[in-house]
């Protein structure tokens, strides 16, 4: 049956993240629904992550597979129709072969986190950014960033709720960087991250940016393998899913 | 008595526009509230330009002059404390001689407008892009651009509800670049601008970028003076006050 990838966006503001959730609204719940106006079928939508509530996404992606063919265009404009007025967009979608998961082929997700670091809180980037007031050491950021880049237990930096057997992780990259209008960019990728994992690393470089922890203190909290030693959870609303590699 | 210049961002989307009406939320009055709670006075609030309704800003320029001296610091914090939680951020404040006024000793505004250029809607800047889904000839409207820039008698690019004595104004910058996530930007900058000179301006230029008008046609347009004559009227969500020089 014929097979196909979305490239989707969305603001992860009015809901209650990725997955369908009883009663509760869900991109994927609201995916699925447009899906079913279009093809008459209950067709699932399988994602490459899932976002949780108020995180957003500009290239997340998930497939889904059909029981009758579509050109691309027909299911991508049909899908942008049907999905109105949710904050959700689908940018592109190609057939793939039977054997494409959207989860389990993936190799890379990049997370983007976006803090806005500045006096005023944003007018026009409210529910976009982690907004802290007071000014952070972003020097001090990026010099302790590496101590959680590698192949690492991450007991420290995943929810308790985390459904995941080994807390082993491989963290390809967290890098820091300056943005326009004094925003602070932290990046992230790895092949798969863990519950709430980039949120609580960025919650606890934080701690470093505001001077509270310098960077042994972060190396302490990794080596810790222990939750109650991370940092803040950073909030969803700074969160980014920007892309997800095959 | 101690006078201010204010630095504000504002999403434009729930207001009337910059200027008050009665019993109509506006960004002049929301502020002007938000000040009256520090002051325990009705103050005025002068801006810079009187954007219109969902027009936003980064960069607008307000005075206020006050009875009593206040910390710039003490101002720009209760503001942003008093104006919550209206879409308005106070980024700046700092205290200037009382020959400052925000909209007469301007010396040039810049106006940025956004066009997302793509098939999908925008799921993240939603009510922040103007979204055109068929592509546009971007290098047409580059080439064409520069017929709007120059002293000219701007009475086809101003609405008929504009109350300027005179249409003659000088556009200094009327510049097309691509930006990030399919986005095309147009920057305009001039000492002044008339009521939806930019608007009118960039609508016009769309009609360049549609084929529909070609180089010609918008000069033909800009010599009949004739409002008639003008393009589409660009939808206020994609026009920022990005600033204003003085």
């Amino acid at each position: 049956m014929p097979r196909y990838r979305l490239l989707i966006e969305y603001d992860g503001t009015p809901f209650v993240g990725w997955q369908s959730q009883t009663n509760r609204r869900s991109v994927q719940g609201d995916l699925s629904e447009a899906l079913s106006k279009l093809t008459g079928e209950q067709i699932d939508v399988h994602g490459a992550g899932r976002t949780d509530a108020g995180v957003h996404a500009i290239g997340q992606v998930a497939h889904v597979t059909l029981t009758k063919t579509y050109p691309d265009y027909v299911i991508r404009d049909a899908l942008n129709f049907h999905v109105r007025p949710a904050p959700i967009a689908v940018r592109d979608v190609v057939e793939v072969p039977e054997t494409f998961d959207a989860r389990f082929s993936a190799i890379r997700r990049h997370y983007l986190y976006r803090i806005s670091n500045r006096r005023a809180p944003s007018a026009l980037q409210a529910n976009r950014v982690w907004w802290i007031a007071k000014p952070l050491d972003i020097e001090a950021m990026q010099q302790a960033a590496d101590v959680l880049v590698g192949h690492h237990d991450f007991t420290t930096f995943r929810s308790t709720a985390c459904q995941a057997k080994s807390p082993m992780k491989t963290v390809d990259t967290f890098t820091v960087t300056t943005a326009p209008d004094d925003e602070i960019h932290i990046i992230a990728t790895a092949r798969s991250f863990m519950h709430n994992q980039v949120r609580s690393m960025v919650g606890s470089l934080k701690f470093v940016g505001d001077g509270k922890w310098g960077r042994a203190d972060l190396h302490a909290a990794l080596q810790a393998r222990d939750r109650v030693q991370c940092g803040v959870v950073a909030p969803a609303c700074g969160l980014y899913l920007v892309k997800v590699e095959y």
